[in-house]
């Protein structure tokens, strides 16, 4: 290891070389390769940054060696020497890892000044003030990064003088204020640390370099690779440069600037700058930067030269780049360039544009765009530019923001809806009763429930922002109110919330509405035309069927019968058919729905004509469609406390022994699904035949209605046999009575890890797969969502036990496994089979990439998600090919 | 397929061709083989049968001249001719399937008779009556079973003829009276068929022939074949056999015989016969049959030929025969001989007899007793020859057979046991509060909840018979009865109950104790010789222990630590852990537990010095230690109702919200197993720091404690390896504390669908797997077991969609497939992994052969069923090493 060269000139070095280097590292060598204006530096590398680890966190001699070296080059080329009292040679040391890791680890400026060579600096720069500033500077940065000296005691006596000194905040000390603090920071050093500050800037240096090195593992750089999932033994590079100084007096300054405008895309320079300055100046916020206009007028070479330098650095790197520049006495430097971050609009607007402008191909423009960015910009947002404190948070159960004033309940709601108020709809957890009110609000905000509860589902049905499971709100629905800690909400007040990351505000907060552009359009239709995998969507009704649509879906994944059995007006025909005693009384309900249902497929086909739907039959568990056991226990017991009113509670009472006999102690894994279409075969026939109605009516009136019946929960062949059987024999009856011969495909879900390791034997009677991963991964985990988001989940992913939560991001070692085993023996028992997934991880760019991988025919997500996907569909075949990905990030 | 042989003499057939001779046939063909008196026949292949369904069920013309050259044989060899009025032979046809079918399919008697060949018969026996008797008897079964004509027919229209003549039932009817008859059911048969009964006897043949063939596929015969696991496309074979005659006057009979006793396995003659009859009549019950101690009075020659005969038979087939005879005019005929059902204890002492008497080999005596049939000899049962009819079921939720009086609750169950008075507990379900007085009672039986309730888990501990989940109980409390139907049972009355079948009876039934004997113990110790699979048992505690041990477990497979935490003088102390507020608090319960926990592993591991015991750290999800959710919550309403308690009504309130805290959607699947163990380290140290003590301080007392620590519910190996960490510790600081070197295996349940798919990353952090199936069918079907039992699992075994309850018998397909991935994936990692089962599969035969072909290393079930598992697992052996099986049934 040690014997590998460890220390690189800029000029020996390029851009290819960030693994080794730093992104920071290469791009200052790239630039130097190309005879821009950096002051000239060497790297030491990331290899020597984890030799360091592995040899008791010292530097070896012979990194010593190589270090002195290339010291010596830099010697020769600047024509300075450190430490010379005549002409001192000063250094800035700054870290650069291969991911970008702002603010995360140590910088230190200056180094080289000794209480010699600030004279020297003083009588050089005629500036006695700049000099022990930069000293000063050293001292207190040294103190901070290499002898871990806590900040506060800098902070304070710098505090201590300027008030003495009644110097305004922001303003440079005088000559004496300095002097005296260089004297009192020296004081502080030899105080904390035990030793002087080292005069030997060679020692300075080595201390600084290894300072570096130790500040990859500080806690707040750990934390930051576990959040962004970096891994921990890339180590990072340190840059040593020649120092110039923006802050020298006249001629001088520094900036940031963004080729193009990184929020709207703008193909404009966009930055600003501050005379006589050094960096941290423009970023701690304490002097207004100026534009741009500011710096052309007053040093139109400088501007112009920058100006130029921008323009060859984006052609060079093909990318938006973020340039950081300095000039001292009218000479331009570059201290730093990479790519910018950008917001979603912006990012597909350069992509766009720059496929136009021939800097890169279309396939390039495709990897340019992070995928959930595409979210941003299809739902009202949070204005990103504003600065807020949430009051809460909870699980983002739908994307978008919402502001309106409080209501507790779905009938205030639904009269300040119609009302013409925005009201966001406040419950502990909401029920089908509730419909109408989410219906009439602008969001729903609960404090129970999962990402899979009621109100989670529906709101994400209907696109309606959602919060869920927000513990911390506790709601006092008698006195009509909530609190959050010390912060208390009546009904009525104002609040906001963001669905996409689950936070809740007070008051009203800046919206900014969805933004889509011809771009977009057209980055999605390069997104189809190299995609292999089809997207689809998941809805339920009309109106998310056209926005499916409109977003580009090719047909209906998962269109739900369940939530039709929820509305309103259909509950109680659905109570009365469960309820029912005998298979009489059932079929007798179910002839009330049949019309019903009929109707709502009718909707739906006919939405989607020409593209397919596929119709999942009944799903859930009986008892979610009936009331509250609990509310109901209390009803009956105060009725039968009261003795007020004995054909109530008789008429109660019955009702609570039949929700006693439906409950179960594990619903997710009770009766539901086929099993239901099992014990009760009415219903799916029912169900069945509604859609062959549907469809056979439509196709007499000339539409091409297309849809697939979906078996959910098989686990066993047998099952989807029987139920194979039942589909048939009613398509057949209605095939015969409507004279409209039809043929529609009969499917299943796979969703049960059984179902996955006997895929072959279920092929032969499917006519497609759909792959359910939510209860997929359920199943495979043991998990039950609705639980374990609530109580482990988060701890989970917090600890490092799991990766992600994979009811977000498809577990590919685990659930990822069984599907890729039901694929293989899926298609080996029936080459042919059409293979989708319905699961939320069929909106997910990771499960997305994985699905393509394994060979699905398409992904079904959420209409919202629909752009996604296809964008992200297409990055998979792009990564499959290795085109090299350039990350925008 | 017809131009191979389709008819098969006797004598060209032996005992190895019963695929396709059919049982009956081929043992008829050995006995002609070997000289044995069996009138001389033919039999019609089973792909015969086969051709016939697949040629429009007609015998093709092939066949028929087959059947007529076979014929021409048989009358050749009894030198009489079928039809010829001189010397008419006489035909039995009967089905003959390669599984026996008793009853389900049909046979016809007396063929060749006409109203020619009747009269030849009257005047060569000198009997008319007998002739006329016989007549009617074919036109009775042709009638029947070749014409479809109802039974009832004929039954009604001899009635008619014994009553009219006032004949007494069971006395052959009067010349007049059958001439009547015979005339009467051919006016039958032409009026129902349309035709005249057939004179032309080849044409009776071909027909009856066919008819035997077409029974096959009666309903009765199929749903037999379902119920038995027979495959539907094996098709019957058919005999032809020449007719002897019992009912020829004096000097015939006829009678079955055992060649040992079928219920004790004594080597005596066993058996039964009637002078003058047919075989139908020692069945129909009209008559008594008589001992052989009559026959050997009467016809001592006949006698001494017959027990001759059945010595030859037994020692060729070498196992108990059951024996068909006939003796007509003093001569012996031999129409029947199969292996013979027997019990357990039969089978047991007749397979060691026989290897005693050199006649079988030790491995041929293991494959003589079915292990399931070992339990009917472990505990009390019901007395089998009792005829008993039950007045409900439930679930066998553990075995053995119980009688006492009914009470209702823990108390007076304790109160009266204590008393001396046998009581079965009744209760809708049982809780912890109910322990108490399960100890205290014979048996439990409960209206609610599966083979996992608690009512069945704690009673298979205890060893108790227990009943659960019997819908048809209505419980009343508060009135102190239940009802059944029209049937009231209340408190003090007599019930009993058998929890191996799931029945209720009621009143006293009787009882037959346990039957060791010294025979089971050398049966067993063979099986020890022969089999390579450990066996372990499931005990929690040490009288479970030494019962495991007594029954020749080799360590405990499971022990389970959440029933230690279940009995009643921990409870409170555990709910105070649960209910902790704080870690600090939770910490100082768990200290109180820590002693508890340490005598419990003390007691266990010394009861089993020398063996090793698994100990699975906490499980279940804590809610399961906390009282009844619905009672709490009704009483908090009625304290807020009634007003009259603010101080009680503030304390339980706390409590309902720190259940409803705790409460889950789906508890199966929620926090618990390891899950507990990452988010409350402390209880999974305290454990383990149990363990720890108690092995280090029985080790210092020179007791050779051998624990093993097991986590459950592992789904991803990083969970295994944080617990793995925690036991490490704790033993690592007991090592310390106690200066005793402990080095306890650390070892993971495999219980998820995810952990056996990513087997080959636990594996390296695992000393052992222990298959936990239970909770694997759960996932691996998607299935609640407490509520797949009670709601669909009877219907989907019904119906057929499932073979078999999968929690009962190992689903090979599905769950099995997973195992075989997890123990390839963990050997792959590592080579020594010990793997083990500790699922109730551990102790079903079927199961624990797979056990057996996927190579682990144990299996570990519930004391009772040690025996059965370790003859299972020889069994598994023999069976791989493909002795052919001879099947006792």
């Amino acid at each position: 290891m040690s014997d590998s060269k460890q220390v690189y000139l800029f000029r020996e070095g390029d851009a290819g070389m960030k693994k080794l280097l730093g992104g920071k590292g290469a791009n200052l060598a790239e630039m130097t390769r190309i005879n821009l204006p950096v002051p000239p530096g060497f790297i030491v590398t990331t290899e020597a940054c984890n030799n360091y680890y592995s040899h008791g966190e010292t530097l070896s001699e012979a990194l010593k060696g190589e270090i002195a070296r290339a010291l010596g080059e830099l010697e020769n080329e600047s024509g300075k020497v450190l430490g010379d009292k005549g002409n001192p040679l000063l250094l800035s040391v700054r870290s650069g890892a291969y991911f970008s890791m702002p603010g995360m680890m140590d910088t230190i400026l200056n180094l080289g000044l000794n209480d010699t060579t600030v004279e020297t600096l003083a009588a050089e720069s005629a500036d006695r003030a700049f000099a022990l500033d930069c000293y000063r500077r050293l001292l207190q940065m040294y103190g901070d990064v290499v002898l871990k000296i806590e900040h506060d005691f800098f902070e304070k006596v710098f505090e201590e003088i300027r008030s003495g000194l009644k110097i305004p905040l922001g303003q440079r000390l005088s000559v004496d204020g300095l002097e005296a603090l260089v004297k009192r920071y020296k004081g502080i050093i030899l105080e904390k640390s035990g030793q002087e500050f080292p005069q030997d800037p060679l020692q300075q240096l080595y201390s600084s370099i290894a300072a570096v090195f130790a500040s990859w593992n500080n806690q707040r750089a750990i934390t930051y690779r576990n959040l962004n999932g970096i891994p921990h033994d890339l180590g990072t590079a340190v840059n040593i440069q020649v120092m110039v100084f923006g802050n020298l007096g006249d001629g001088c300054g520094t900036g940031v600037a963004f080729t193009r405008n990184p929020s709207t895309g703008e193909d404009k320079l966009y930055g600003e700058f501050l005379f006589n300055a050094q960096g941290e100046d423009v970023v701690a916020g304490i002097r207004t930067p100026q534009p741009f206009t500011e710096l052309a007028a007053v040093f139109p070479a400088i501007y112009n030269e920058f100006d130029g330098i921008c323009q060859t650095l984006e052609k060079h790197y093909q990318d938006m780049q973020d340039i950081e520049f300095t000039f001292e006495k009218e000479k331009l430097y570059i201290l730093q360039t990479r790519n910018g971050k950008r917001t979603a609009a912006a990012a597909v607007k350069v992509a766009v544009d720059m496929v136009a402008e021939g800097l890169i191909s279309k396939e390039e423009a495709l990897q340019r765009v992070e995928p959930v960015q595409l979210e941003q910009l299809l739902h009202w947002g949070i204005d990103p530019s504003a600065a807020l404190a949430p009051i809460a948070s909870g699980l983002p159960a739908s994307p978008g923001a919402a502001v309106g004033k409080v209501v507790f309940d779905a009938d205030v709601a639904e009269e300040r809806g119609q009302a013409g108020e925005n009201v966001v709809l406040v419950r502990i957890e909401t029920t089908p009763d509730d419909i109408h009110g989410i219906v009439a609000a602008q969001g729903v905000l609960t404090s129970r429930g999962g990402m899979t509860s009621h109100a989670a589902v529906v709101a994400r049905g209907m696109g309606k922002p959602c919060v869920c499971g927000c513990d911390a709100l506790k709601i006092d629905l008698g006195k009509r109110y909530f609190q959050i800690g010390d912060i208390m909400v009546k009904e009525g007040d104002m609040i906001s919330i963001d669905g996409a990351k689950g936070l809740v505000y007070l008051g009203e907060v800046p919206l900014i509405p969805p933004q889509f552009s011809g771009d977009f359009a057209k980055l999605l239709s390069w997104a189809d035309e190299v995609r292999t995998l089809g997207v689809r969507a998941n809805a339920d009704n009309p109106v998310d069927a056209q926005k499916a649509r409109e977003f580009g879906a090719a047909g209906i994944g998962l269109c739900r019968t369940e939530h039709m059995f929820m509305e309103q007006d259909r509950l109680p025909v659905v109570q009365e058919m469960i309820l029912s005693e005998s298979e009489t009384e059932r079929k007798a309900a179910l002839a009330k729905l049949l019309p019903i249902q009929q109707g709502d497929f009718e909707g739906i086909l006919g939405a989607m004509a020409g593209h397919p739907v596929t119709i999942r039959l009944l799903d859930p568990p009986l008892h979610e469609f009936l009331p509250n056991f609990e509310e109901l226990l209390v009803e009956v017991t105060l009725l039968k406390e009261r003795g007020n009113d004995p054909g109530l509670l008789e008429k109660k009472d019955e009702l609570l022994k039949k929700l006693r006999s439906l409950s179960e102690f594990n619903p997710m894994m009770g009766l539901r699904g086929c099993r239901l279409g099992l014990l009760y075969p009415e219903i799916y026939r029912m169900q069945v035949r509604a859609i062959c109605q549907a469809a056979a009516g439509l196709i007499k009136k000339g539409v091409e209605a297309l849809a697939e019946i979906m078996i959910p929960l098989v686990g066993h062949y047998n099952e989807l046999a029987k139920m194979r059987e039942i589909a048939l024999e009613e398509m057949e009856a209605v095939s015969k009575e409507t004279g409209v011969k039809l043929d529609l495909p009969v499917g299943t879900m796979i969703e049960l890890p059984r179902a996955c390791v006997t895929a072959d034997q279920i092929a032969p009677l499917a006519d497609f797969f759909s792959f359910g991963t939510n209860d997929l991964t359920q199943t495979t985990f043991g998990y039950s969502r609705d639980d374990a988001e609530g109580k482990f989940l988060k701890d989970y992913v917090d600890d490092k036990i799991l990766p992600q939560n994979p009811f977000a991001v498809l577990d590919r070692d685990g659930v990822g496994k069984l599907v890729a085993m039901a694929v293989k023996l899926g298609r080996e028992a029936k080459p042919q089979l059409k293979l989708g997934i319905c699961g939320e991880h069929g909106g997910d760019p990771n499960s997305i990439e994985f699905c393509h991988q394994v060979g699905l025919t398409y992904v079904s997500c959420s209409p919202f998600r629909v752009p996604i996907a296809r964008l992200a569909a297409a990055q998979a075949v792009l990564a499959g090919k290795n085109v090299e990905k350039k990350s925008t990030a």
